[in-house]
């Protein structure tokens, strides 16, 4: 693998842009880097302009850290390949067997993230820097009654509401421990994927698996908000690191987890397989689109003016005497001042898993959102727009997991060792 | 879209190898843009370094040319998504809506390829530059006789012979009507394939679809041949359009067409679907793996000794009397100097579909081979293949398709033009 890098310096991402999260997950990176638990998003990203054509070299030498107080994949900034992956204990595996398998899963994603090869490494990504590797760990509802630990179970992670649009496949739905992967290069993301799977070995067998995409690092002129596969701009609302209460909303803060200290800097990701119904959303003209979302579809900016970042006015009608931004729009019923102030953090990878019989596109997007709580992040949103969401016709909810993810962890440590070992 | 860029220059990718055909695969590119009928490779492919950073800033801004001698998406540098697809004519549909059909695609081909949006576009693209995109069009055995057209099929479409570890579903083999599309953006493919589909209207509907993908730009510190998802370098002997006689060998020369003249200038595409058995492979040793290949792993130099451009010494013998490069590994019973000099151009993809309920993925290669005849490249290679090489214990062919690529066309023609309408 590449050898010239040093295992304390990470090269700061500046490629892309997560929503506006950019900024911050970089410096989350460089924290993480430095050493573990220092305070997190207190340097380096100083709102760094994402346009140096420097930076693009350093698609396969950019590397996040493994070690950090939080995980990394949370708001290190998008990258262009996904894989989820659910998993559930063996018959028979326990606390024991459960420990052991994060020990080697942790092992694998440090030396992965860090451009080092693994143990019997299957040679994959050879060649290939780390290419802004992450992979994160999470825990089901199911884990803890199959290892003994129901009473360390946080509450944050009880079932999620069933909401009326579901059409859920159980078979591709939770789990009792949750992989996410991210890279820059395909084979750098099936390697590590590989890797962890063979890990996994008589102690945990795949439950599901779903791949996903984003924007390559540089196909846009300058760094842009993504867009998903109905050619929305999708990300531009969400939270700020440069917002005071962002870190307490995203990340459990300590004594806030209701007992369960094990998941102090750690958060809650709420995945959800949204299949897009793109035919019939392609069918309606341009202006009906715009008004479904309460967006302007070439620049993402509101339909009541100014720029993507603009404020959305939704007291202003229009000559019609009808609300410029319709009171369905997804826009509007998902602004965070209509939900309370509730705020998640959407990061999500495109799907397209090919055509079907019908000849139309199994595609969507692999909604992944993380919040300190999600009955005060996913839940009061996803309860509106299940309501009265437009938008809601042109998608399908097709699987759902909510999975604890706990904190980072210092050299030496293992993700979930404070919920394993305590 | 962006709109800084010359429709009348296109910058040169140095961005990837594919084998080692890359610099004259951006000669191609260069060329064509120049207008069309130039004569091919005899510029600009001066085997540029394809070390410089500044090449990285590219990925969005490069463009290959629709217009030129060659159909795109040949000799151009593989690209990091892919998708493929198959169409069937509708019930109905004949030679005169095939034609409409073709000049709808070619239409929107050319604009896209470009950067410019096309009709009724979805925007899943907008922000990005072209990417590198090429679209690339084919014609099955079966379209010839659907159109009216069986004089003017070629005897080189002659059904593929069967192949006796081939386990080959016809549902997702042959078709009318092939379209490889290939961009370094994964949105920018899928909005491609979106647009494609649409076109296709009324007059042809989805056989089947694939997708895959490569390594992406940058991810090597320095430009490799690429990697297939067993770990093996794959692309090492390609043919080099340096060589005098890579012209005729994959592309059909003026007058070696049987009397087809619309086939000159262009060339004949073998797609196989090739499951890889990783969980047997990763099984095996090293050194076993590298007895069936016949070359090492880690930079795909021959077992015999060298760097990855060396020479197979086929006649070398190891201390314990057996060729070091075995009877039956692959990379022997590929080797032209044993197949006759048989030639093809292999442009690959990886794919993987997820992870089955057995634990197994479905993943291996999309492999696409060109050449100028079918049964002067693919099938006398493939004999030997599927008789002896210990590869294929490791691997299945579960999907098959020949098809007809017609050459590249001049500015207000239609790909396969002097098919349909001569």
């Amino acid at each position: 693998m590449t050898d010239d890098r040093s295992e304390n310096q990470v090269e700061l991402s500046r490629r892309r842009l997560l929503g506006t999260v950019g900024a911050a997950g970089a410096a989350g990176l460089a924290l993480g880097a430095a050493g573990g638990a220092g305070v997190y998003g207190a340097a380096a990203g100083s709102g760094a302009p994402y346009t140096d054509a420097k930076a693009l070299t350093t698609v396969g030498a950019t590397r996040a850290a493994f070690h950090g107080r939080h995980q990394a994949g949370i708001t290190t900034p998008l990258q262009s390949r996904g894989h989820l992956v659910a998993f559930d204990l063996s018959p028979g595996a326990g606390r024991k067997e459960a420990a052991a398998l994060l020990r080697r899963w942790s092992a694998t994603a440090r030396a992965l993230m860090a451009g080092e090869p693994s143990t019997d490494d299957t040679g994959i990504a050879l060649d290939a820097g780390p290419s802004s590797l992450t992979v994160t760990f999470g825990f089901g509802h199911s884990f803890f009654g199959r290892t003994g630990l129901s009473s360390r179970r946080p509450v944050q992670l009880d079932p999620l509401p069933a909401f009326s649009a579901d059409a859920l496949d159980p078979k591709r739905s939770e789990g009792d421990l949750w992989v996410q992967i991210g890279a820059d290069d395909a084979l750098v993301a099936f390697h590590a994927l590989r890797a962890l799977q063979k890990d996994a070995g008589t102690a945990a067998t795949v439950r599901w698996q779903m791949n996903g995409f984003n924007r390559s690092a540089g196909a846009t002129a300058k760094p842009m908000t993504a867009r998903n596969l109905m050619g929305q701009v999708d990300g531009t609302g969400n939270p700020k690191p440069s917002e005071p209460d962002f870190d307490q909303r995203i990340f459990v803060p300590r004594g806030a987890s209701g007992g369960q200290d094990w998941m102090t800097g750690g958060s809650y990701a709420v995945v959800r397989r949204i299949r897009m119904l793109l035919d019939d959303w392609e069918r309606l003209p341009l202006d009906r689109q715009e008004k479904v979302i309460g967006r302007r579809k070439s620049d993402g900016a509101p339909l009541t003016g100014g720029t993507e970042t603009s404020e959305l006015d939704l007291d202003r009608f229009g000559a019609d005497g009808k609300p410029v931004i319709p009171d369905n729009a997804h826009s509007r019923i998902s602004a965070p001042e209509q939900n309370g102030g509730a705020a998640m953090l959407r990061r999500p990878f495109s799907f397209h898993d090919g055509i079907g019989p019908d000849g139309t596109p199994d595609a969507g997007l692999l909604f992944v959102c993380w919040q300190a709580d999600p009955l005060r992040g996913f839940v009061p949103v996803q309860r509106k727009l299940d309501r009265g969401d437009a938008l809601s016709a042109f998608i399908r909810h097709e699987a759902s997991g909510l999975f604890a993810v706990p904190g980072g962890v210092a050299e030496g440590e293992y993700v979930g060792q404070r919920l394993l070992e305590a």
